[in-house]
């Protein structure tokens, strides 16, 4: 039966960071097989890490879930495994990177700090764990090896958590966050669409967008293709969250807008 | 037998698309091995997709040939799945992405059209059918499913086609146009070495470009090393199509050139 | 058993170059495992590949090393095969890319041109020998095919070398290069903890940096963590080289520093 590791961190591709962690996990267990979910989250962004791991993950398949997103590296931050209740394993830094995606729909059962460092490559870097200790550890867990044989347990209660920037919705204005913005200049806002049904904004519903200064019109869309080259839409995304883009352009650069930029939106009058 | 899924779009690396549709592969297929042409395809450039998949398949192995460059998504382009008649699998939008290589030499077998949605992720979101559609499709066909259960057969003859940008050539000059710079910043035009010699243009003879209101001097070579550093060079590249280097350097910098430029060429007095 | 070929360019990842090269490997050797070390070394920059080749190696597999970055493909340089004392294979043209990861701390054992079209694609094109003739090279070997098959063998003393830049080093201060900027803006430096130790600089000391005409501090730490944000460290690196970073931040951005500029290290008075 084919083992998984996923991989996801903030490492880039233009260096060798990925491929010597290819390299470690391949030399402890050379049956394993990983999936990069990507490399190319923004340098030391926890959240956006944690974002991405949480929506990801109902489509990848089961088994060790690695990831490295860790601006503390070397300091007094743990290093962690997790086993979910559904018995996926995950891998990585105690800063909450990891919480979204483990604690899932069902929590996590249990957590281990890893210590162990016979399951680690020696000597320990001080600033790449992600080759000395995380990668030796997803390996080895994927290998078979029992999470208690890394070090030991922590109470899950204690582990590190991000807060997720939350919407300030009423019933005639929201006020959004841009959490992402993806290659194609699509911006994902801490949106979903129960609180667009909250101002009754449905496809077709022409709305108000108030970026800065700046006021624009957008129509509530389906898809890309249900508004004119070069209109506005607001769209639930295929992760289910609400996101804006520009028919057959980017989002992004006509509005030359950021991750945390603020987005007002209304019911056009 | 080692079952191949090969894998083009204009996802980028930044984001999880790849990722995604890797993990959705590999839960229906575990078994089957993805090979990632690029997934560096300009956003929505269906073109340079069609392009970049008809040159290089014939250096991939046989197998199910993926690409989604699909501006048109969730709209009435049709999703497809294809058999050329060299027996090689093709799935896609109907956009034009898949025909050059799946006509190839031997033309189109069976062309079904993806309706059946017990191969498919549901729900179906309407702007990532990379994910919940064409994915799903690649690896059930990988898997050793018929064409014909993905859905009706559709007409061979019905499927969109792309207008590839034709060159205009005289005895005397040549307007061809740049359809792709790599990263080397070699300029790839729509030539081939037979407009080359219709101008009686080989290597060593010198040449004229024009591009835009400037004039170039470059030499006909047949590679980097025949020039000295810094000299432009007018070659025959790996794809067999005719490009423009920079021995040493990048035409696509020396030029300020873009896809799409024009440029001219006339044996230099 | 799984065997490996890692690889290795400068070919970057927005063109098809990297995913032709694994079609062209897997039509040959269908089992054969690849692990991509990076394909994010400058464009034609020889010693870096040659620097983040002999880095990484400790932590690959071993198997066949195939690295690619070639200014002078089509010209006169040979292409090589080459074998370690320690039985690693390794393919690549003769620029002095191979070489310090093979010597390594064995030497090499054996030599090869690759000059046995029986084990190449025909035709050999001009400009692509990553594709025509290293990457097949790479995956016979990895199919166990004999070295000697490839061609003639050549003296290993007859190989092109790199001369690494060597730091100047007084008992009052160091004159050193930038050889690398990764993705955090870390600046790697041509330096050992063995030359910081001639000034008697350790974690906690205070040092003076100059890079042209601007003047410094910076920190000696173990760590990013071990300074506060803002604050830059000089820190002995995950490849036991020293470097230079920015707590929280970019030292690349601070400094607008590229690969190849001077800096000049004192401790502070």
């Amino acid at each position: 039966m084919t083992v998984f590791v996923t991989f996801l961190t903030d490492f880039g591709l233009e260096d060798d960071f990925v491929g010597i962690c290819h390299g470690v996990m391949k030399r402890i267990a050379p049956e394993v097989e990983i999936i990069d979910i990507t490399h190319g989250i923004a340098p030391q962004n926890v959240l956006m890490g944690a974002l991405v791991l949480a929506n990801t993950l109902p489509y990848l398949p089961e088994g060790v879930h690695l990831a490295v997103v860790d601006p503390g590296v070397g300091g007094d931050r743990r290093e962690l495994a997790l086993r979910g209740r559904d018995g996926r394993l995950y891998v990585g830094p105690d800063n909450g990177l990891l919480v979204p995606a483990a604690e899932g729909l069902d929590g996590i059962e249990a957590a281990h700090e890893l210590t162990n460092r016979k399951y680690a490559l020696e000597p320990v870097s001080a600033t790449f764990h992600g080759r000395d200790i995380f990668s030796p550890a997803a390996a080895h867990l994927a290998r078979g090896l029992a999470i208690e044989e890394l070090g030991p347990a922590v109470d899950p209660s204690s582990l590190a958590r991000l807060e997720l920037p939350q919407p300030d919705v009423s019933n005639r204005r929201i006020r959004a966050r841009c959490l992402y913005v993806d290659r194609f200049g699509n911006m994902q806002l801490n949106l979903t669409r129960k609180h667009l049904e909250r101002l009754a904004i449905e496809p077709g519903r022409q709305v108000e967008l108030e970026l800065g200064e700046e006021l624009y019109y957008a129509i509530a869309a389906r898809t890309f293709t249900d508004a004119r080259g070069g209109e506005i839409i607001l769209y639930e995304d295929a992760y289910e969250n609400i996101a804006i883009a520009v028919s057959g352009g980017s989002a992004a650069e006509t509005f030359s807008a950021q991750p945390g930029v603020e987005v007002r939106i209304r019911v056009a009058e």
